[in-house]
């Protein structure tokens, strides 16, 4: 007989993660079919053109030189005060919007978003993001019991669909009092779109008219920022200066990543950053999230944040990092030009690709897609409306090859 | 008009940790009075006679020296495969119970805690512990919806209050139809004590008389086994084997920090730890527990994990690592002689102190003596019930003439 002894609540799916699984198999076509003819296109973070995991040398040289027992010390909950100076720098850059800042620092995006849900939703509220999006929002709110909702991220034109995001914001403000929409930009995973400096008006105007409507409305705006150090060659944080001097009941919240700008994924480094323009509700977002870090991770990773913080401090380690990023962003641009080339000559069906790790090819049967795929030694990963192509993961000879691939495979299969 | 953005539930009191504070003005006076004039006994990490976090050569060495890409890399939801195996050696070593043992990565104790506390208990459940506790066992409480208890940890011998453990077990079983105990043993973080194998004996027979009472009972003992690898010089891993081969409605857990035993701290690293005499229910833990880490925090540390994997997979590494911390457990010992030496010597009312970090001393107004101690230049930590000194963080002279410098502040203040 079956017993569980975990919670009801706690019962989850046994399945094992399934990028993870299509990984290993592209692997194992490695290892039989070698390097060359095997294109892994499912793996979410830079590699080099040889496949090797991009580490930049300013951000590691300078961890391993560390006197050791500044690794070793606690950070205090809420992150190393130099960390969360440099961390707000690093958000904003040339863009800090007016008004009253605070950073926590968290493990890494995931455990920002996970504090900006906890803090600014209810039990049982539902918080939504665009139609298409990284899955690990719905285990955020499962673990949470939070609900999770989207909107449709493409109109017709293949830009922002504002009106289906105004249909769920005004829904969700009006039933709940509070509303938390999540907006992953720029290069937006799985899309690699970008919200516009105009649609951002249209986003920050909404909310002020309905922060204008109701003063016991509580309006909060997540920022998944966690591409953005690898968007495109143009400034892709003018937008942040639109969350400056908003009325108070509206709170920006930017979720910052270490995890691409500096390539720390295995470090577990972010941090989540407020703007508003109310002090208090400032002071009230570092206590609330100080305390969601001591309730369930305790601290953040010190050594990482005294990284950060080194660079910072610092314009020759600052300049080298910002040039080993330059290269990298400008090799990432060749490879998506690369695959953009190879989607115009064989006219593939792409969602609006604006910059980043990665492009969705739009097909009505991404399962069927994906292992037909496989049998011509190529792995992408399945998302509900398309397949999931990893620019950031292949050599720009293979993304300029993919395309045509694809369109081969989909031909096969009629589509 | 004040008003908040966050939340009800997550309007938290505007106050910084408490320990941080007060050694913050430990370091205010020894920059006033000099080094030699302050005895700062306020840090809960293991520092050398001269006031030096200790970080082993032996860990450090391979942290620095690693492959840069090896840290930078995403450690996979559960955490890599080589640290799970590791993990499981490092918590029970030569005493590994008999039965099915998974292990899940975690931010530390702290993250093992949290998953053992939102996957065995359900919202609105009371998980219990001792009656002088860690503080951050009510945080976890507060941040994830569920209620906290204690009973009472000394009787009148001094020893393990079995009845009073007994009462709150009972109490919560028949009203929840589960239960959560933690146990943080040996070297329990106040006072120092250990849970001796006839006072486990007692817990697990408890476990089983209940257990066979009702196959829908769900009992789960969590052991918070933080500093285990500083608890003195006798085996304090015996009563591990006692959670081998029991009925399969009790599930042994075991929170692994590798803070203290691997001076990890600020590297966040740690395992949940399942003991179960049912498959079934082992594979259901690590998809629970790997659910929580991907909705919570992601993963873990990648570069501390590969340390532990390296040093568990090579005999001369290990053996290095073990010599390290010998070594500083044998220098806490004597501390730990010394201060004991003191006591005797004046009578200072502590409770049963076995070995670990730390100390408890019985007061009746824990802020006064404090404070008193402060006008000596003396920083300790008060409890509910007296004050904690941190033998972790005071050489042997100090810890020798900490007691009559206590005695004299009591004795000043009339207890």
């Amino acid at each position: 007989m079956a017993i569980n002894m975990v919670a009801n609540h706690a019962i989850r799916a046994r399945e094992d993660d399934i990028i993870f699984g299509l990984s290993a198999r592209a692997n194992e076509a490695i290892a039989k079919y070698g390097k060359e003819n095997v294109i892994n296109s499912t793996i979410g973070t830079l590699l080099d053109d040889d496949g090797k995991l991009v580490a930049f040398e300013s951000v590691y040289s300078e961890l391993q030189n560390m006197n050791p027992a500044d690794i070793a010390a606690y950070a205090g909950l809420a992150g190393i005060p130099a960390f969360l100076d440099a961390v707000v720098k690093a958000c904003f850059m040339d863009h800090r919007p007016e008004g009253f800042i605070r950073a926590v620092a968290t493990p890494g995006g995931t455990g920002a978003i996970k504090n900006a849900v906890v803090n600014y939703t209810n039990p049982g509220d539902t918080f939504f993001t665009a139609s298409s999006y990284w899955p690990a929002y719905t285990t955020i709110a499962a673990e949470n019991g939070r609900n999770f909702d989207t909107f449709n991220l493409f109109n017709e034109k293949g830009t922002f669909d504002f009106e289906s995001y105004k249909e769920k914001f005004v829904y969700y403000l009006e039933k709940q009092k509070r509303v938390l929409a999540v907006i992953n930009t720029p290069a937006h995973n799985p899309t690699g779109y970008t919200v516009s400096d105009e649609e951002w008006d249209m986003i920050i105007d909404l909310a002020k008219e309905y922060a204008a409507k109701d003063p016991d409305y509580r309006i909060s705006i997540l920022v998944d920022m966690a591409y953005i150090d690898f968007a495109g060659e143009g400034d892709t944080r003018t937008f942040m200066e639109k969350f400056g001097n908003l009325p108070e009941n509206i709170m920006g919240l930017f979720a910052y990543s270490a995890s691409k700008g500096y390539t720390m994924y295995g470090l577990r480094n972010g941090a989540l950053i407020c703007v508003t323009s109310n002090e208090d509700l400032a002071t009230e977002f570092y206590y609330s999230c100080a305390h969601s870090n001591r309730g369930n991770w305790s601290n953040g990773t010190k050594g990482a944040m005294q990284v950060i913080a080194n660079i910072f401090a610092d314009e020759e380690k600052y300049a080298k990092c910002e040039e080993e990023r330059t290269k990298y962003r400008k090799l990432l641009a060749t490879r998506g030009a690369a695959f953009m080339q190879g989607v115009k000559e064989v006219d593939l069906p792409i969602t609006n690709y604006c910059g980043g790790f990665f492009v969705s090819v739009l097909a009505n049967d991404p399962t069927a897609l994906c292992e037909k795929l496989i049998e011509k030694n190529v792995f992408t990963v399945p998302l509900a409306e398309g397949i999931r192509v990893a620019i950031c993961a292949m050599k720009e000879s293979d993304c300029r090859r993919l395309p045509a691939i694809i369109k081969e495979a989909m031909n096969e299969l009629g589509m």
